[in-house]
């Protein structure tokens, strides 16, 4: 399984040539075996991360409508213990949010050390919906990928680790996800007839976000490129990233623990004789 | 099995005559079977009360030390989906913090219509800690309990659900739970001298929140005891109790969505037609 993840800037994207399906030889089932044991182990490194306190991390789900952000929310983060979890979903920006720059209702939701942050869209719907739909003029947008490179520096020289994951899906599943939902009473309410007109600007879209991908991908905030179409390899492939980008850091959060254990246990001793 | 829930100020209330164990009866089996089912129904009705947006949960966990309110948080939240739940966890307050009035930090984690927030300790502390310790003047403690009141009555009229616990363990098992951690190497960071300090305030804890419990207990944000020394127990009590409040509401928040689809459906038609 090759996990296509881009960690340098101006990088050449075309993403209409990059297929949404999982790769043929890839296994359901055994798929869904090997996210059940990397959420094993990604609680585990969750909950040595809490401990250590030394990094967070933060995870940018983006991608067209119904192409799975929820979802991935509910079946990865599902595998995580709750207490160090944090979900922000980024909608249209209230008014005081407006009043403000693109980044600030962001910030405030960055993850404290130990904790996991997930955005559901983030700060690059500023580089998106409002470049496809000229929200604010482009000499302003076309400002904000470096500002957006050095928020997300400054954030992993914080200790964050930031993960970016492009939900790539086709157009086709695209168009029968909406079908699904007009005929699934129970989803009915889902229904928006914005997802219909934004279909129509499909090719808008796939340009502001070969741009956003192309211009602040680097080595501290990588994009991954995540095949969307089959929810079971979308879970996977969002899953094994993560747990790899964890995992380097297994021993020195151990290591950590152990000092602090150390400590504690010298100070109840001498609580103890002190008594 | 007979949860006991407070909803009515000023009962007369001893800790010390409640048993923390498990009934007799219960079968520890049979609980996770339930625990699971349980689950399984809690996950929809979020679903349902996330897409209403009529109603938001407000889960209160308090107890001693070790009592086990990480513990409840990792397996009843861990049924839910992580999209719509917050944990706050309210430890010694920082300097700003201090700075405002007690209620001020918790005010601004109180979960917004059609979200679940769970407070690992809360507002409840300053009747708690802060009284067992002196750590403000009886005089000022005294006057919080109609404060809490007054502020769950007004969060209960914006349509939260309150469900405060009581995770109630014993000095022998909670005696038991630190010497564990001591122990065992991989939870040594979690050992502090502070938790054998407490112990010896054990009975001014009790009384502290015997009248915390008797004088906030209302029908609109109820207190539920529960037994504790058992984690497989302790774990149903809150998660029954949570899928019990929320049950009688699944029939409004189902119509409430089922409108919003109707209305949908009408707009992209329209927007159909319109083209």
């Amino acid at each position: 399984m090759d996990i296509l993840t881009i960690d340098k800037q101006g990088e050449k994207l075309e993403l209409d040539r990059i297929s949404a399906a999982p790769p043929k030889k890839t296994d359901k089932d055994a798929a869904k075996q090997e996210l059940d044991a990397i959420g094993e182990e990604l609680f585990d490194l969750q909950d040595l991360m809490w401990g250590a306190k030394q990094h967070s991390v933060l995870i940018v789900l983006q991608g067209r409508d119904t192409a799975g952000k929820d979802g991935t929310i509910k079946h990865v983060a599902g595998y995580l213990n709750p207490r160090g979890v944090s979900v922000a979903s980024f909608g249209v920006p209230s008014e005081e949010e407006r009043e403000h720059d693109f980044l600030w209702r962001i910030h405030r939701h960055a993850p404290r050390k130990g904790e996991l942050a997930i955005f559901n869209r983030s700060h690059y719907e500023d580089v998106l919906v409002v470049r496809v739909h000229n929200l604010v003029p482009e000499s302003l947008w076309k400002e904000r990928y470096g500002h957006i490179r050095d928020f997300e520096e400054m954030l992993s020289e914080h200790g964050t680790l930031i993960l970016k994951f492009f939900l790539h899906i086709s157009r086709e599943e695209q168009e029968q996800r909406l079908r699904d939902r007009e005929k699934e009473p129970r989803k009915a309410w889902k229904i928006n007839s914005g997802d219909w007109e934004d279909r129509e600007h499909w090719d808008d879209y796939t340009r502001a976000y070969e741009e956003a991908i192309s211009r602040t991908s680097t080595k501290k905030a990588p994009w991954t490129l995540v095949p969307a179409d089959s929810k079971w390899y979308r879970n996977l492939v969002v899953a094994r990233t993560l747990v790899e980008a964890l995992r380097p850091y297994r021993k020195g959060w151990q290591e950590r623990l152990d000092a602090v254990g150390v400590r504690k246990k010298a100070e109840l001793e001498a609580w103890r004789k002190g008594k």
